[in-house]
């Protein structure tokens, strides 16, 4: 029976190779029952997509095999710490636990924007360094009041 | 010649189709030059993929468009203020600006979750409803090193 060293193992593996592949210092594992379903490391760099962080390829890994967007039963081992974009995928996709290796500060401390990005959602719209500007609200409301209006949605 | 009102119109048109369409109320478009490169609507439900969030779409078609991780140069219009994962999208894709239409709060009274992951980041790991483990730190620094030693890295 496999134990959660050895998920974190298999993870931090990923995380190496990726190194020696040409992608980002990152792996990741799901595992559901004991068993990986699914793997993935960075490819940021490789295939030119800036979301392709290994977490968020997990699980649009895992939640392909799945056939399904609620990834509850399942857990992600990550070679380090998410950052923002990938904890906001864990939580969309409701896995039960997250373990990760590396935290934010060893990746900042490598040259990676995680930290960053965390002290900028922390700021007022008009103090980030990209600027977040509303525009519109009264028109944008109208969307949301059509989902509330809608009889067979599918709620997520 | 288009303006920040026609982009945005664009972004709430895609999100308010969505619904129509069964996906979530969410739009977003990416511009560069004066000229719509990307669009996208939230297909979580419809793909079965909890990340296809309609700014991470945007974000992926874009630099998929253009041959580069990097979307410096571009601005993003999307229909509600982005979640953290998106919000992280946006960063690691370098936009120069963000426009948004519904503000997070406008998402939560609809049964949205983006609200409640802002809080769970500024929480203390142990008091997160996902719980938040780190492991094996010893062992997963190694890949950082391996990054730090490697001269022909591509950097992002």
């Amino acid at each position: 029976m496999l134990n959660k060293e050895d998920f974190m193992a298999e993870a931090i593996k990923l995380s190496r190779e990726s190194v020696k592949n040409g992608g980002g210092p990152f792996g990741a594992v799901i595992v559901k029952n004991n068993k990986i379903i699914a793997t993935a490391s960075n490819r940021v760099t490789i295939d030119n997509d800036p979301t392709a962080h290994a977490e968020v390829s997990a699980i649009r890994i895992a939640a392909k095999k799945l056939n399904t967007f609620d990834l509850s039963g399942c857990e992600i081992y990550t070679s380090c710490e998410p950052c923002p974009m990938c904890f906001g995928a864990v939580y969309w996709a409701r896995l039960d636990k997250l373990y990760f290796g590396n935290s934010k500060n060893d990746a900042k401390n490598i040259g990676f924007d995680d930290s960053f990005i965390y002290e900028e959602i922390d700021l007022p719209f008009n103090k980030r360094k990209i600027p977040n500007i509303q525009l519109m609200k009264n028109e944008a409301i109208k969307a949301f009041k059509d989902w509330e209006n809608k009889k067979d949605k599918i709620e997520y």
